[in-house]
């Protein structure tokens, strides 16, 4: 199934991402309020992933809508794009969503109606346009790998982070699909554990071989030559850098001194070329995050921590972007900007 | 008080380092046997440590053996050598401190009650040394640390991997014994997260300013200039590299790449000019150690796991090797074999 699916009486289906891999619990929401909610704690969590989330809550907005005319949707819609603006700030994806739905809202001309119909359809139509990039970048990207390649990732860019088949994990899909003997080292990925708890979980149930290691034991393992590639995915990416999960940086500066490949797959809808890194507000979350491992305290009381949730990785790190238009090499990063603008 | 103690009605008095930092249970020791037991689950850790802890286990051994006659002491004392040999393969300061007192009961003239008594005065002497090397290893290192200093370490080299003051924190205590304001940067070191539990704690006791983080976020406080140091501990100290807990190398060469200097502190006791890195087992421990903590399991049932507990760290990544005869700079590295032989 999708991770996230609409269906007509107007409920969200998506999984608590937060309760994997020990429970498959399905999410049921049916307001714009319920799906900020689930998007602050991480219950959805992926930039493509948020990005179609985004776009659902705006339509539950505009299906329970009261609104007797065009202009009264649209406020409420626009309140609805700010509560879920305030979500997260460093993701590009949902900001995309939420901007592509109001720019077409603000043009639409018909009823009330006839625009709370558009809104639902419109978010379908990123959810089932964020799925057929995910294979596009897939189909991409697996040119890339060679049968018997063992790919790091960190993080979960898989299924579970988009609207199915995943961005870096979609790559290692379609290569599988074609054929190739492909095994993957994925990265726990603290302080929420995506890689331990996500990764793997959705590896093992496509019957891909994956081996878990600590954060501590990228270096060891590309020293030990254990790595042919590495393949994340990307929440932002700016005119200079890929800006991703926490510890993606670490991992690429790696790659680079083991002259490991280091590829970035994301949707066009991931690319922001209108701004720069230092222009990206990144996220700081609770401390309580790396404090505690579930019920589990790790450290003692009154200790300071320092909890970023993304950090940046420049350009000059990256050897090739993965998008649903093909791959994009350092000498193409210049035409990020255009391709993005394009869209 | 000093992590070991020799009670002279014949019991090793240590704290266990696995209850740190919610509880201090002491465990008072009086076999062999439960010297190698606490060592191999990790109660007793830290290389130098590992050195006294191994040198009291023959103490136990010598002190309460009911051998008639020197040779069956001797037999005795290697008997439990080997079990000590057995517990841990990568650090080298346990087969150190064993060698030591072997060494020196092969060439003892007396009686089996003497050469009892002798081990046992080894066994301390080994113990008082490395404390004497610590405070040594601190006053040299702390001239290398400014006033304002953030220093990023790993693990735990502090008093607990001792027997007393530490080794890389032994330096940032000098420091800040000279009046220096020096702040730490802690990694939480998974996946036994000796960062967390053991670090913090012994900093928040001294009153040094310390700031957890994941391991994942080495290169983005790097990148993000907030570290002007490394100083990690070593487990051994070969020719051609450092070998240290899992994490170490990454951290090296992060720091190289950011151009911050990266310090080794350890006791000439970890000093094994004898052998390259190639030369030396890696050792890989349960899986169940990175897919727990706690008792809380972090990734689905039949996930493959690769665990080695460290790595290995060129010595082109290492800026200086603080010791107690002062500081050994790049050129100087090749006299690691004369000074360690010296000894």
């Amino acid at each position: 199934m999708r991770t996230i699916e609409w269906r007509e009486e107007g409920t969200v289906v998506t999984i608590n991402q937060l309760k994997l891999p020990h429970e498959t619990e399905f999410l049921e929401l049916r307001t714009c309020d319920e799906v900020a909610e689930a998007i602050k704690t991480m219950k959805i969590r992926g930039a493509p992933l948020l990005g179609a989330a985004a776009a659902y809550a705006l339509a539950l907005t505009a299906h329970y809508s009261k609104a007797k005319d065009k202009k009264a949707l649209i406020r409420e819609l626009e309140a609805a794009a700010e509560k879920l603006r305030k979500t997260r700030p460093t993701g590009v994806n949902l900001f995309w969503a939420v901007d592509r739905i109001l720019d077409k809202a603000h043009t639409f001309n018909g009823s009330a109606r006839e625009l709370a119909a558009m809104v639902v359809e419109e978010a379908k139509k990123i959810a089932d346009e964020d799925a057929m990039a995910n294979r596009a970048i897939g189909r991409h990207g697996a040119q890339l790998l060679e049968d018997g390649d063992v790919v790091l990732t960190h993080c979960n860019a898989g299924a579970l982070a988009t609207v199915e088949y995943g961005t870096a994990l979609g790559v290692v899909r379609a290569a599988v699909e074609q054929g190739k003997k492909i095994s993957v080292i994925a990265t726990e990925t603290r302080p929420k554990l995506q890689g331990a708890r996500l990764t793997t979980y959705e590896l093992k149930r496509d019957g891909i071989p994956v081996m878990l290691i600590s954060d501590t034991m990228v270096g060891y393992v590309m020293y030990r030559r254990m790595v042919d590639k590495v393949i994340v995915g990307a929440d932002r990416i700016v005119r200079d850098a890929v800006i991703n999960k926490i510890g993606t940086y670490q991992i690429a500066v790696l790659a680079k001194e083991h002259g490991i490949p280091f590829y970035v797959a994301a949707p066009k809808s991931t690319f922001d070329p209108t701004r720069t890194s230092t222009e990206v507000p990144i996220e700081e979350r609770s401390p309580e995050e790396v404090l505690y491992v579930g019920g589990e305290r790790i450290a003692p009381e009154g200790v300071a921590v320092f909890n970023p949730a993304f950090d940046i990785t420049p350009l000059k790190y990256v050897t090739a972007i993965i998008c649903e238009d093909g791959i994009l090499y350092k000498g193409d990063f210049s035409s990020l900007s255009r391709t993005a603008e394009k869209q």
